[in-house]
């Protein structure tokens, strides 16, 4: 099965979070799991932001892209349309909010929940929770926005 | 001069976003200028998040490490002390809000200023902004904790 971001063109794939074709990046992956946008992330020794714990900006990255993502995927699901068959629908981050509840052990593998809690016009609201070790160790809010289909002719 | 974060001990240096011991990390570099705190950051051209703008990641990011920075070295400051010569005063970030204004061009130099709001006890509440060529391109504003001296004994 394909992730959210492997339908994504080739232009929006360069992403530094979730690129296919940026062989630096991070590679972040969103599937859906039942109603929920689900993205798994084993950091890097070097991800680290002090003693053992993860990097609160590496946190909020996975927010960004996974936000980014799912709000997409829903965007295709209410409208009825199939990733990869579909006109391309693709969300950039208004405002992102994290809440960091308790440090994650770097040696852990992140789970990150998301699902749409509104939609209205090309505006959607995305809650998020990270999960390691079964722990809610963050909760995120985003508000994405809708690209325009024309942008990338502009 | 040397920038708050190469003031911190070796066991807080080794932040992926700011450490000077992680050798894969953002060397992210926080001063003062006025009663600002100030970063500046050239990007890679590999950090974009899209066609040639900078990845809202590592905007948030660099308000991650620098926001907590600028906690700390303004706690210094309102007690009188001194950076290098006093205990050592280290703060987390508990929330980070990010709006996102405009597009970072990836091939500007992004400059970040930040402003403690409110000290409450161990609490600093720090208003930034982001800006690339003169526009201001993202609002952020963290809410940061003191870490107990005793911390590292624990």
């Amino acid at each position: 099965m394909k992730s959210f971001q492997e339908h994504y063109p080739d232009e929006y794939a360069i992403c530094y979070g979730c690129g296919r074709l940026n062989e630096h990046g991070l590679n972040i992956k969103s599937y859906w799991e039942d109603d929920e946008g689900v993205c798994r992330f084993k950091p890097e020794p070097f991800h680290t932001g002090g003693h053992n714990f993860v990097y609160g900006g590496l946190i909020a990255s996975l927010m960004d892209c996974h936000g980014a993502a799912t709000a997409s995927a829903e965007k295709y699901r209410q409208d009825g349309l199939v990733y990869g068959e579909e006109m391309f629908t693709r969300f950039v981050t208004a405002s992102l909010h994290v809440d960091y509840l308790a440090p994650v052990p770097i040696d852990s593998t992140m789970v990150l929940r998301a699902k749409v809690d509104e939609i209205k016009g090309r505006k959607s609201v995305v809650a998020m929770t990270l999960y390691a070790e079964d722990k809610a160790c963050a909760k995120g809010k985003m508000v994405a926005i809708q690209i325009p289909e024309d942008f990338l002719d502009r």
